[in-house]
């Protein structure tokens, strides 16, 4: 079993504790702790703190240390002093709100809350109103004159007590609050009269008693110790422990215990409760906003019951003092934490009281936007405002959305494989795609899944949606590397290509029909949905130019024709990382000649082809260097199974029979003999060119050529050429010979040789673990991650859909390992290969052109272990830039002081 | 480009050669050089030199040093020195032999041959009676008084140099010499009277002129430094090179020349020329034996143009003198080199020579047997007999094979996947394997490949012949598994199941037609062939006896039912480290649980088909370890894809549709979503037990529960459980989790509990390279080899056909790396993880259960990375056993003679 302490280490901190202490008051414009002690009192807790310190209206009370949680989770006691230690608080709290607990004259209720460290779900929820019982509620109505407010706060407190700490869940007591409403047919809790809630504390008491076996706890003590010991209980459940693995939170963090005086926003209509934002967290312009209930308390706002209403309209009429008020604390807030902030805000009687202040979440854009203005304002400095905006969120930056105030129908959700947001028409197959936008109409391609065959319709459609595939399958791929909008493993769909429809959820959708599909959350949506397009402008270039000048990673993006190349450096590429020659086989003619050249009988057969291909293949390479004007082009060799060119239907198969003039029977023998047992792990990448070396030779022509030509007209160019799935240097030794043979013929014959490289890629175990002899031949590395991860863990990326979801969601892996490297496996072969390659070779150049160049801590990783650059989509260029900039900041110790802010 | 040598190097040993010496004398009873000098005269001039040394009849002649070749090679020069040492030698030679070397009187006569330290096909072959010229052929006949003797050896000579030096190869010379017997009217060339052969001499030397541009050399000189070179050119021919990349042999080596006075086996009938040896190298029996030509040179023999006989012939007769001789010296010579040995020998008019003494090839029976026998014959002792026998070889002795006397019809030739032989009825179908075999006939499953639902036709099966496969396909696994002869991979096999036969080379065997299959030499042989058995005598039990008290390594079997862990105990296994579970379920009525099993909808269904297999799964495990009897047994846990269980036919669909009451159109959809792109890196292994965790639940509960009733009649049971294709510990303690919670419910239940270990296969590159995190929870490792070589090759070995052949071929890999274990890559990994493992656990058990477990060289990388145990398939088990021995000698640093003899 794992325990989060070893029992040494937890007699140590249980010794500890005797002597430390466990609670923290706050209030009264002072606070024993502040925001620097979080991982004592936990975010909520620290921001309490912190605003009490700053002299804002805080609620008093006090939070029981963190650190308490995981001895009472191992020992299921509290050290004997903590009973005292609370009793000493609870009566200082008396004190300060004048106010008793119990008293059933002025009774003083609370809040507890529990409040880890990060962020977590999973935890327990709020408890609000606790100390009531049916004495304290007499003097709540006296002191309130309210009866209604009373009893609600009562029921309130009983339905919440019996969710969280009876873990009842909320449906029996939503039941009976909906059979009351039924009963007085009204249809909101609020409708409902003093009498009727009276009656429904009494009900919600019987559940408690009926499920439990024990009455409600009416003693306002055995109340407070059930919920603080639920409260640490629920760091344990199966979600709080399964997220934490997933997220690495680390298990010895524990939550702390936060019990607040009530203040009550249900009071009357002077009375409610709301969150706001320093800024909005959509666009980043810097204005105060969010949303507000009035005649409410806390989860009135998050349950949806009631519809909040915009904070703007508290300005006129008699709240306008409130939200001056507010506006003047969120400034103030904003200032102090120097970042934007989501603040939890109650005002009584038109008295404002602050809950609770944290980070804001935010979009990309808004992230770009605040960062960049704040160090315009002065309040943070450039490497902060690096440091600050996720490079993942830039992601958002380039394409349309789905409005996020439009109301939409979704039909199914599948995973968010390539951002941005398209409108079209359903069409199910590559060629009608390809037909229907020449016709001019917007297509959205839906299919099972999809293979290089359905390639010009990938380019054809505005979207592509598959039911099958995981983040890495082809579908997903070949979208990202062109930016384009795809969802894949929409799995509710159930597609029927040849019936011409869809089915979803008992819906039908036919071809024609117009859908819209959302990459960026994964969501397949009814009709045409209202898009937008962010604006990314002068924020995101300076941004940009802060991170340039601080990282030392070089940004190469994957390209394979000069759209692609031209969009990289738009993007601002630095050179190509990866150009996959064989994508550019898949279109028009040359798929037939490539056919040809597979089919042939021969050496001599195969050569004839390959010299038809000659000529397209290096107007291919000529376009790109032209783009790239000196940049280096790195050029992978010809990768994939041969049979993956190959026709599969009868149609297809007899067109290429008469085509190549071979009798149809043979033709589909051939086929069904490069049928591969695992492709993956077949006839690929070098092999296929140590077998036919006059592939290699072909390539390496076309090259040379181009690239002669191109120099010809005065431009630089900068070849790099690289050899796939090599696992033994003597691969390498055999291809390269290839290789510097024609181009000395090349360079010879044309009377200019142009400088140029040959590496390898380094994607298989054996060429990681032997990369000392590999770099005696190796003039750079070039890490195929994606290639690598499906080795080193045995794990097919078109098959692990069947079981990989249920491993992240099950905390079996932390990430799936195509999208996040995997630092501890894949990252070992990884250093190791850099390790033993720079043993052999110094200066030897390396890089990473997997899916994993252009995520963030994969990109930090890169530059940990000292690669010279990462090579990523195109779209992807700027999310490398921003994550290698915080590396380099990570590395000369510049904390973001993000980290450090609640 | 590689080369041999740095050229810093190669100018030392330029340097180093002024002053050393280069030629080394031998005859007369005494020789400059020794057996101990192989690496300079090489194994053909270190026998001659100690054969002169012992005082042996060898005729005189001279060794230039093996040194000079890489010199020779590099720069195309000899150094300056060379000549005159070489000048003297041959003057030194003519003084012993009273000849003179182009003398047109009495001339001297050399013969010229490489010779390199390690026996190497590739290079130059013998030339015989150079020095021969239109004056010197005079002083022949003079001599010898027999002219077509003479003509006879000029013909010969000018034919052997146009072959080898000119590279002209044999055959125009041997058309001119057919035309010459068609003339004639003569068959053997023996026929031809001195004036053809005087003819002949003319007209090769015309062939010569016209096919190189030059007239063939008559300075004898010429013909000498001609001929040196071409010995050391030889050296580096493209086939040279390969066979010595391929097999290990550095470059750096050479090859010596040797230059010999000429003994004449073709003077008449008191002449001749054999080979002998010195024990029988079929049986070990000791009794010379051998082939003698008389009237003959040495090529004589080897070419087959005339029929050898056997040496007893010369017993009685004219050359009884000469067998009484050559019967002394090869006694000599065994005792000295203390090994069998074969030997070259020439006799002239009665007198007799020795050319050549080196260790003779033999079969596993003759060393085993000759190796026993020399200890009890006092030659060696018992650690030289346990080095001496190629563990490799023992393979041959428990299987028949057929009679290498008897003359054949192969068919077609294989891949010798499991050897032995066997002869029966071809049949093309498992069913009718099975219903064949019950009626009394023997019979051989041909298939194009085979898969699990072949298994029950394998087991009827005397043999399996597969076209297409490799060495470690289904077919030849299964095979070996169970000892069963079996060749896969026949490529010119056309085999149609459903026309019931198949094609080669054009001709046609039906069912029901006799074969033969030759599993050790990969032959299809028509009709019956003759089978003899070796007899593994007490001689075997002896050698193993002295292995087994020498080795470190303890040896298990790979066995799934009490069969096959019968007979591995009859091999001397001491434990089981590989029964896989899944075997058990392919047969009978078992097949049709698992698919009830697959196809139920939900886990409760799925429990149902369950909780059926458990009594079956318990019984074999019962019976497993009955036989065992306490011996360890290692259980891995259901590992491959569930599809692999399913049916694939229509009607087998049907079938199961109806028993499963699902409708067939489901299941075929089922079964469609359940193949994988890659299966290899599917769902399976541990990611089954892990996503249904009810199998593992089953499986735990069987083995328990079997452990425990076979405990309970006094029986000690040691269970060793094993989880397959853990990437992450995280994963192990999954499983280990479920394991230890079943088998605390049955030993709770049944009041008795049995020691148990959980551990893990290490088969993938990421458990390497975190095994110290999954020895955390893994009580013991097995190296499954196979996958980890898959995964970290990147190589599927269902489709390495395609280019692994061509691979080893062209020395881009030294072996397959699924025969023999890739130390530099998949060991590397080995190494990581063993070091690893034991540093976080220190007394962690370690064993390997991959195909390699029964390979002599990665039995010993086992040994040295210091494992606890291999294991491997029963008939493997004596292999490992040697190997195991052969391992701790080395590593205690005693060598065996064997190598240092010549």
């Amino acid at each position: 079993m794992l325990r989060p302490y070893p029992r040494d280490v937890l007699g140590a901190i249980i010794a500890r504790m005797s002597v430390e202490r466990h609670v923290y008051f706050f209030g009264n414009g002072r606070a024993d702790g502040s925001a620097a002690m979080r991982d004592i009192l936990g975010g909520k807790g620290a921001g309490l703190a912190e605003m009490a310190n700053l002299g804002l209206p805080v609620p008093p009370g006090f939070t029981i240390s963190a650190k308490l949680c995981i001895a009472y989770v191992e020992q299921g006691t509290f050290p004997p002093a903590l009973r005292a230690e609370v009793d000493r608080h609870l009566k200082h709290l008396e004190r300060v709100t004048k106010k008793g607990f119990g008293d059933a004259k002025n009774p003083l209720l609370v809040s507890v809350r529990s409040g880890a460290a990060v962020s977590m779900p999973g935890m327990m929820e709020t408890i609000l109103n606790l100390g009531l019982n049916d004495q304290t509620v007499e003097g709540l109505i006296a002191g309130s004159k309210n009866q209604r407010f009373a009893y609600d706060s009562y029921r309130r407190f009983v339905q919440m007590y019996g969710d969280v700490v009876f873990d009842l869940g909320k449906e029996p007591f939503e039941e009976e609050l909906a059979k009351a409403k039924a009963r007085r047919k009204v249809k909101r809790d609020i409708d409902l009269p003093a009498d009727d809630l009276h009656d429904l504390v009494h009900d919600f008491k019987t559940i408690v008693k009926k499920r439990t076996g024990h009455p409600f706890p009416d003693d306002p003590q055995e109340q407070l110790w059930g919920a603080i010991e639920a409260v640490f209980k629920s760091w344990n459940t199966r979600r709080a422990k399964d997220y934490r693995q997933v997220h690495g939170i680390p298990d010895s963090l524990g939550t702390a215990v936060n019990i607040v005086a009530m203040v009550y926003g249900n009071m009357g209509d002077d009375c409610g409760t709301g969150v706001a934002f320093t800024r909005d967290c959509r666009t980043g312009e810097n204005v105060l906003n969010g949303d507000v209930l009035t005649n409410a308390q806390g989860e009135d706002v998050v349950s949806g019951a009631r519809t909040p209403e915009p904070i703007e309209k508290m300005k006129r009429g008699k709240l306008a003092k409130v939200y001056r008020e507010l506006e003047r604390l969120a400034t103030k807030l904003e200032t102090h934490f120097k970042d934007v902030q989501d603040v939890e805000f109650t005002f009584e009687h038109g008295q404002l009281y602050m809950l609770q202040t944290r980070r804001a979440q935010r979009t990309g854009m808004a992230a770009v936007r605040s960062a960049v203005e704040m160090v315009e304002e002065g309040l943070i400095t450039e490497e902060e405002a690096v440091q600050r905006v996720p490079p993942q969120d830039l992601d958002q930056l380039f394409h349309p959305m789905v409005d996020p105030r439009a109301s939409v129908t979704v039909l199914a959700k599948g995973l968010p494989a390539s951002p941005g947001a398209a409108t079209g028409e359903v069409v199910f197959d590559a060629d009608e795609a390809e037909a229907m936008k020449k016709k001019g109409h917007d297509v959205i391609l839906v299919r099972p899944e999809t293979s290089p065959e359905d390639f010009h319709g990938i380019v054809a459609a505005r979207a592509i949606l598959t039911a099958r595939g995981g983040m890495t399958s082809h579908a997903a791929v070949v979208a990202r590397g062109m930016g384009k909008t795809c969802v894949v493993g929409a799995k509710e769909l159930d597609v029927d290509p040849t019936a011409g429809r869809f089915r979803v959820n008992g819906r039908a959708v036919k071809r024609g029909q117009v859908i819209t599909v959302d990459g960026t959350t994964g969501r397949v949506i009814l009709g045409a949905a209202k898009l937008v397009t962010p604006k990314v402008g002068k924020e995101f270039d300076q941004l940009m130019a802060w991170a340039d000048a601080r990282r030392r990673l070089r940004v190469r993006a994957n390209a394979d024709i000069p759209a692609d190349a031209r969009r990289a450096r738009e993007f601002g590429a630095e050179g190509i990382g990866l150009c996959r020659t064989e994508h550019m086989f898949f279109e028009g003619d040359r798929i037939t000649l490539m056919r040809e050249m597979i089919v042939a009988a021969d050496e001599a057969g195969r050569r004839k082809a390959l010299a038809k291909l000659l000529p397209i293949q290096r107007r291919d390479f000529e376009g790109l260097f032209e783009v790239m004007d000196g940049l280096p082009v790195t050029i992978r060799l010809l990768d994939p199974p041969l049979h993956e060119f190959l026709p599969h239907t009868h149609a297809e198969i007899a067109a290429l029979a008469k085509h190549a003039k071979v009798p149809a029977a043979q033709l589909e023998r051939l086929i069904h003999s490069l049928v591969e047992a695992n492709p993956m792990l077949g006839h690929r990448g070098c092999r296929l060119g140590i077998t036919y070396p006059e592939i290699t030779e072909m390539q390496a022509r076309a090259i040379f050529e181009a690239a002669g030509h191109v120099a010809g007209k005065g431009k630089k160019v900068t070849v790099e050429i690289m050899i796939p799935l090599v696992a033994d240097v003597r691969e390498l030794l055999n291809q390269t010979e290839i290789i510097r043979r024609v181009a000395q013929e090349v360079f010879h014959r044309e009377g200019r040789a142009v400088p140029y490289l040959v590496g390898t890629m380094i994607e298989l175990p054996r060429a990681a673990v032997t990369a000392d002899e590999i770099a005696k031949e190796a003039e750079f590395f070039s890490f195929g991650t994606n290639d690598l991860t499906q080795t080193t863990f045995g794990l097919s990326r078109d098959d692990a859909g069947r079981f990989l979801p249920f491993y992240v969601e099950h905390g079996l892996l932390s990430d799936d390992p195509f999208q996040v490297l995997d630092q501890a496996g894949v990252g070992k072969l990884v250093e190791m290969a850099v390790k033993l390659g720079r043993g052999t070779r110094r200066d030897l150049k390396i890089g990473i052109c997997g899916e994993h160049g252009g995520e963030p801590s994969s990109v930090k990783f890169c530059h940990r272990v000292g690669m010279n650059y990462v090579s990523c989509s195109p779209f992807r260029v700027p999310i490398a830039r921003l994550a290698a900039a915080q590396a380099a900041l990570e590395e000369a110790g510049v904390v973001s002081r993000t980290k450090a802010t609640v």
